[in-house]
C-alpha cells in the first residue's frame, strides 16, 4: 500500500474511476494529470496518496490521501489532514477503509503531527470512531462553482 | 492586511500572544520560528497568514491562515483550508473576524479553488453563516499527544 511513483494512463484511469464513487471526478487530460502528479510528488512526505491494489486483478480497490499542515502554534506543530478516502463498492467488508486510515494515521504520527483530522458525513461517524477518532467540531463550506 | 515578510521578534511575540487566546501556543525558539517561517514562505500563495495590525499601537489584533490543497478530483481541483482565525479579545465587535474571513475566502477564489472549508465549534456556526458558509460535515480528530 503506497503512493506509487508511476503515473501510467491505466493507473490514472483507475484512481479516477474510484474517486468517482465518492464525488465529482471529471476526466482530466494526460497533461493536467501529470502536472498535478508532479506538483504533489514535489511535496514528498507532506502529501501522499495511498492505494490498495488487488494483486490478482491489478485493480486499485481503495485509496486515501493525507497532507501535512505546518503551524506556528503548538510549538511549531504539524497537523495531518486526511482526504478523499474511497473503497471500491465491490470490495466493501474487507476492512480496507480501516487499513487505509491506519496507514494514513501512522504516517501523520511518523511525520511528528500532534493530531490528525478529517471531515466526514454523520453517517460515517461510527466507522471513524472504530478507527480511534472522536467528533470534535463541525465543517463549514463555501462553494465557488 | 497581509502575510508579512518580516519575522521580527516583536511580530513573533505578538502573533504567539494572539494565538494563545485560542489554543495552546508555547513559546518557540527564534530558530524554530524562523525555520517554520521559511518553510511556509517557500509555499508562496499556497499557504498564507493574514494579519490585521492596529496602526496606532503597531499591535497585531487579528489573524487567520489558509493553505491550498491540490487534488485530482474535480478536474484537478483545489480546496482552500482556513485555519487559526483569532481576533484579539480587546478588539471584538469591529468585524475584524469577518474581514479576515473575507480576505482568505477571496484568496481561495483567486487561487482557483472550487470551494473553501474550515472547521469550527458549534457556537461559531452563526458567525460563519454570516460570512456565507454553510454547515456540511463533521470533523473527526485523533490526538497523538
Amino acid at each position: 500500500m503506497h503512493a506509487s511513483n508511476s503515473s501510467s494512463k491505466e493507473q490514472k484511469f483507475q484512481v479516477q474511476k474510484l474517486l468517482l464513487q465518492r464525488t465529482v471526478c471529471d476526466s482530466v487530460s494526460d497533461k493536467d494529470f501529470e502536472d498535478r502528479f508532479r506538483e504533489l510528488s514535489a511535496l514528498g512526505d507532506d502529501h501522499i496518496i495511498s492505494v490498495i491494489e488487488d494483486e490478482s486483478s491489478g485493480k486499485i480497490i481503495a485509496t486515501g490521501s493525507i497532507f501535512i499542515e505546518k503551524k506556528f502554534l503548538r510549538n511549531c506543530g504539524k497537523v495531518g489532514h486526511i482526504e478523499d478516502v474511497v473503497v471500491d463498492s465491490n470490495a466493501r467488508g474487507l476492512k480496507l477503509g480501516k487499513k487505509i486510515i491506519a496507514f494514513l494515521t501512522e504516517h501523520a504520527h511518523l511525520m511528528g503531527c500532534y493530531k490528525v483530522i478529517l471531515d466526514c458525513s454523520l453517517e460515517n461517524k461510527a466507522f471513524y470512531e472504530k478507527c480511534g477518532f472522536k467528533q470534535k467540531e463541525i465543517q463549514m463550506v463555501k462553494y465557488f462553482i
